[in-house]
């Protein structure tokens, strides 16, 4: 496996030490390849020089850490034991279904449910009169704002009747002009998304960054790029589907099984919409299959669910339909990119321009238009002018989609850096080591906590055998039969750091097991598992003899959402320092025992032992009740359990970014279109890698999901009556497994964060970033002709070939 | 409501302050009654000071605490939508039963099992070769030693098929000599009760007490009451009968759902027997149908599901029938009691000496026998002999049933106390009077942490009318028709102290809402909103706001079994300690938010306020998240939550015990032997009572349940073969509540205990110590008959009749 390889390179925050034979063998190749010696300049200071950064966070062998295991739920899991909140039936149970506006813009003139009250099975129905009026997004609209919000709900007691009622619900709709492109949204005289939403009321940039004088730059550069691209519309489409089975314990305390990435969040905003206290509401979502950043907040149908249950006193599951899906839930922006790049002669970079724009659909939150500030890190260049703006629209409402907007920037500026270096006949790899800044994260000035983006570069180019499968730029390309390509990109990625709110809970019980008690979201990826071995190996109690807690909000504290790669940075801190705490305490009651300074205490295999000692041990269970106190002549426990607790402040003084860089092989038939992805190398710094078996399968995920965004991912409005047309599994194309690419090969270098758990950082976003810049640059290497509009279906490539 | 009236009554350490005027004019009325100016005495000191106690635990008038409420999950219960673990019905689950020894003691000679397999919907047969086999108790027995030891079980797809297969297991068991009766267990020459347990390999007593000189009191005495009493087989008849769900998530880590008044023992001892981690087995008992001592531990069914479950890959589920419940649950022992008193003339008690004797069962543990140490506390005596043994037997396993021996010992006591009075002619009231110690435990010379012994006599005499409705000795009675009689007794009881473990969490949210994190057990008396109301007080958020989690040991740390009354005390201490933990650091962070000092600082009706300023407010909120961080021009909180842990040692230097008298009047038909309760009074010093409505409910229950103990509760073994006759319901006789007396009156005398929260004591078992030998008394009075056997079934009253 590629991996144990890598894992054999020692990293010291961001310097190579201690080569081994296939290192050296691998500098070589490196040195050979570009012509100068990377990794003794990085030795040396001259170049790249490390970071300023503290102690190491631990030893360099560990016990657990660095092993690749299984996930603790793998069994359930593959036995299909694992309870999904869509398999919560409580006795009782009502169906919900929900009715749309099948108009973007519209205001409800007269609703009539009175023929769907009479249908038999019907036990509730509501409308937008019914329900609480939060700000922020209508649970139910009297002036729908897209297609597909929802306009009145029933409760019946199965699916079928809930449909049929949907049906006998008389809608009367006055239609309103609508707008779906965020540049029209922003012209005066543009049509209102909803009364008193005048979206060009504001048309300042939602982001803007200047640096140096970018007029300057350009007046310097020898040659300058300008390059537009288009991204699509893209839905999550988790596995299972969102879901809300709503049952009031009582008139004032509601339970919700969901599928959440974040518990809490939506325990705040249920209880917020309701007008009830956070305590009342419990929000329990024990496995979930898939969020992809769309699970993370309060929606239409939670509150929905909630109404219906406490009408009908019943439960009340509202599953929503793969179509309710399409259009309730969130979705990943297009962004429309102008891009300007200056370079030098020999491809330095010296300026840069960029305006971005996307919708951000009828009650998007501000969503992120900042995510071409990767390149803003990860190249030197000295001049930039950024804006980025958001505009209110009549469509879908936009929302974070793993990475966010990273890979629309990354394909923005990936593709314009692959057009400099054909134009300056460079090397892609080489235009890219010239540019990149590895120290200092030059828009906030802080020193990264760690970098390895040189690394990655240089050893993903050799496992890929770049050398060898990059043909050069200035090559006839016989376009009559199935041509090869090769494209690679390089990213800084703001994802995968450490962030507040961090919190957890240890409890050592007294027969020497423990329990993590941490409501973080069981995501799929594996990180409760990464969050056991790290208390694990911090505790030094066996992972068979431990426990974490499943996310349900009655009995745990928030630790923050897990999406933005945060998991095991910023909640494995927590977990790590709550273990740290019940440590302490442990060692404390067996330092009074044992007689001995609490330092020279440590807990090995369960069992507690003088450092200077070993043969002096304590086992836990009598450290735990070592508070003993005697009482008419019998000896009690003060204590059964030691409770550990953490909550930690954000980190500050360093930029924390994740690096990495792909390589992806295609192959594109001119005559049909279709593309072909033959092989990819991955290569991430995502600090050291806690389980390499989960990390590595994170990675071939996300090389997946790449495809699917480069290649066949896009929800389509039809733009004259700003209806969606393809909110169905048919006709919005996902690769399936079968489309895995033959060779896969992952690299980690493992450098050691300064900020993270045992030096570890995130990866569940930089998995998915390099695909779509990659593929982008690899087809443009195979046709000769850069792609400006994703996805690439054979449609727009054999366009491009014809237009070309 | 008499309550409210006595609430009006202020105690201070068992000291009576600024009386009422319905308080001066009861005074004048227990002068008038007793001869003796009680209230003077205690006043002035000449008669049971008051014990030195350390300072009031809090003020004297409270916001939440002595207000009647309704149970928080009043609406869940009466409704039926709360879950009981009987309710659990996990998808795939399979049904167990098992297959009974008919023969209190036998060998098993071949087990075939073959042809239950062959059954169609039989998934799975266990027999004693397939289960661990702990010291303590057989799962499945291959030397059965109590008729209804399980032998084998079966797990199939629903109960007829699984009791269809019980059927079908051939059994040859080889039958054993068996003894049933204590006494005879403990002979020489007696069968072995199991192999390798010789009953009267060890004669000692189980519990032995002396002090003074016997004979010297004996010798002294004007008058000797030799005295012997027999009680009977009690089963608890839950009305949840015992389950258990269990469910492997995965092959190490068990889930089961049972109901449980100690989800963390259950855990412990189940993790114990299959040799697991306790972090991997998971207790779960949310609402649950009654316990009364009975569901504490594991027991054989816990085993036999998890077993099963293992074997067949899918939950399984064992209900026990009632019948089951009968065989295999615990039992209070009969007691058979010899007792000795001396008097002088005057009814002071100047000796005494008692014997008894329990069969504990074949696995019984050491079932209680210092059940009269209540009496060595209550009366002043110098002089006490007393010896308790307990004897393995082939019977039921004796275990603990709501105030366990205390009933029985007070049966023997107060009953001999009656006839002393009788035949001193003396009032009962008076002559108790006359003997009990209300500063200093007796026995462990510890002074009371409370004791209001003599004014729930003074007050429980008034209520009752007593002075008018206790005709004297020495009268005539028509035993041709219907006779009434009252009867009374005191008690002194060892429950409702405080006792270790005590542990809690509590979270306070962001909102300003707030969480106990808690394992303590449901057993349904309303204490999960005793727990909230003790929480809400101290902590100043109201009660709206606040929640208590359900028994489940994933989250929650050992916080001792809810029994022995020790609920309030224990339990409610350690509430108390989290919260004040937890709203220690809130206010410390207001403090440092609002610059003053941290004692100046309060949380009043859910707002921090300063003390000396109560305009100089700070929401919740903002405390909660007043740590906080400024990174990169954001501010982000440290904190969403504020968490409390206590875990508190046992208290020391205080004797505590609750105290109460009780008064019954009954009306016997000599013809039929049927005995009436027409009215009652039980005057209860619980210390502070912290919800009178549950605290009145509770008494109330607790008289029905001591009616059933000293009229109609009996388990019979049938001496020829061994057997239990009555294990169902309709031969086990029990009071429904149409046999509620038409007058029932509860007095609290509150106290404020220098160890409980806000004062309080325990109250569930003293509750039902009253019946029993009150009513045996008011039988005495009726008939002129004291009665030596409970219980007092027609039969016997009629038996009586015709022999006296």
């Amino acid at each position: 496996m590629a991996r144990k390889k890598q894992t054999e390179i020692r990293w010291e925050f961001g310097k190579l030490v201690d080569p081994s034979p296939e290192q050296l063998q691998h500098e070589a190749a490196s040195r050979h390849l570009y012509g100068h010696d990377i990794i003794d300049a990085v030795k040396e200071g001259r170049m790249a020089p490390a970071p300023p950064v503290g102690p190491s966070t631990g030893p360099t062998t560990y016990r657990v850490i660095g092993q690749g295991m299984a996930d603790i739920h793998a069994v359930e899991l593959v036995t299909g034991r694992a309870k999904y909140s869509t398999d919560r039936y409580p006795s009782g149970t009502l169906y919900a279904a929900v009715l749309r506006s099948p108009y973007p813009h519209a205001r409800v003139r007269s609703i009539d449910v009175s023929e769907a009250l009479k249908l038999e099975g019907v036990m509730g129905v509501i409308t937008f009169n019914d329900v609480p009026k939060p700000a922020t997004r209508a649970v139910l609209a009297e002036e729908p704002s897209f297609a597909g919000e929802g306009v009145a709900a029933v409760a019946a007691i199965n699916p079928g009747v809930a449909d049929d009622a949907l049906r006998l619900i008389k809608v009367e709709y006055e239609q309103l002009p609508f707008v779906l492109d965020a540049r029209e949204a922003l012209r005066p005289g543009a049509p209102l998304v909803r009364s008193g939403l005048r979206t060009n009321a504001n048309r300042d940039p939602q982001f803007s960054y200047r640096r140096g004088d970018v007029n300057a730059g350009f007046s310097q550069a020898d040659l300058v790029i300008e390059w537009k691209t288009q991204t699509q519309w893209e839905q999550h489409v988790a596995m299972e589907p969102h879901v809300a089975v709503a049952q009031w314990d009582r008139d004032d305390k509601l339970t919700i099984y969901t599928s959440s990435q974040y518990v809490h969040s939506m325990r705040d905003g249920i209880a917020n919409v309701l007008g009830m206290p956070q305590s009342k509401v419990r929000v329990i979502s024990e496995f979930m299959g898939g969020g992809w950043g769309d699970k993370t907040g309060w929606l239409p149908y939670h509150i929905v669910a909630a109404v219906l249950a406490k009408k009908t006193g019943r439960p009340v599951r509202y599953e929503l339909t793969r179509k309710d899906v399409f259009l309730e839930a969130g979705h990943n922006y297009p962004k429309y990119h102008e891009l300007r790049l200056g370079f030098k002669r020999d491809g330095t970079l010296v300026a840069g321009w960029s305006r971005s724009w996307i919708p951000s659909g009828a009650w998007g939150a501000r969503a992120n238009t900042d995510d071409v500030e990767s390149a803003l890190r990860l190249y030197k260049c000295e001049n930039w002018d950024v804006e980025g703006y958001a505009a209110a629209t009549n469509t879908f409402v936009a929302g974070p989609l793993r990475s966010v907007g990273e890979p629309a920037g990354q394909y923005a500026i990936e593709t314009a850096m692959n057009i400099a270096a054909e134009k300056l006949n460079m090397d892609p790899v080489e235009i890219r080591l010239k540019n990149i800044e590895e120290r200092v994260d030059q828009v906030t000035n802080l020193p990264y906590s760690s970098c390895g983006i040189r690394e990655c570069i240089v050893q993903g180019a050799a496992a890929f055998d770049w050398k060898n499968k990059w043909k050069g730029w200035q090559r006839q390309r016989d376009l009559t039969k199935p041509v090869r390509g090769v494209g690679m990109m390089a990213f800084a990625a703001a994802k995968g750091g450490k962030s507040a709110p961090m919190t957890a809970q240890c409890i050592i019980d007294r027969d020497g097991s423990a329990r993590v008690i941490c409501g973080a979201g069981n995501i799929g990826s594996g990180q409760r598992t990464t969050f056991l071995m790290i208390a694990s190996e911090t505790l030094g109690i066996p992972l068979e003899r431990m426990t974490i807690t499943m996310p349900d909000t009655e009995y745990t504290t928030d630790t923050g959402v897990i999406a933005g790669s945060r998991g095991t940075k910023s909640v494995g801190s927590a977990v790590q320092a709550a273990v740290l705490d019940a440590k302490q305490k442990l060692l404390q009651n067996a330092a009074g025992r044992m007689r001995v300074p609490v330092d020279d205490l440590d807990v090995v295999d369960g069992v507690i032992i003088q450092k200077s000692n070993p043969t002096n041990r304590l086992t836990i269970a009598e450290a735990v009740a070592s508070g003993t106190v005697v009482v008419d002549q019998q000896t009690f426990a003060v204590s059964t359990a030691i409770v550990g607790n953490a909550s930690l402040p954000p980190p500050s003084g360093y930029s924390q970014k994740t690096f990495g860089a792909g390589f992806y092989e295609v192959e594109v038939d001119p005559g049909t279109g279709e593309v072909r992805v033959l092989s990819v190398v991955q290569a991430h710094d995502s600090g050291k890698i806690i389980n390499p078996l989960a990390a590595e399968n994170q990675v071939h995920g996300g090389i997946l999901h790449g495809m699917n965004k480069a290649l066949t991912e896009e929800l389509i409005f039809d733009p004259a009556t700003g209806v969606p047309v393809n909110t169905n599994l048919d006709d919005y194309k996902l690769h399936m497994i079968n489309k895995t690419p033959p060779n896969i090969k992952v690299i980690f270098v493992e450098t050691n964060d300064v900020l993270g758990p045992f030096g570890a950082k995130g990866l569940g976003e930089p998995a998915n970033m390099p695909g779509l810049a990659a593929i982008a640059n690899a087809i443009h290497d195979a046709i000769g002709i850069p792609m400006n509009q994703s996805p690439f279906t054979p449609y727009r490539i054999v366009k491009a070939i014809r237009s070309a």
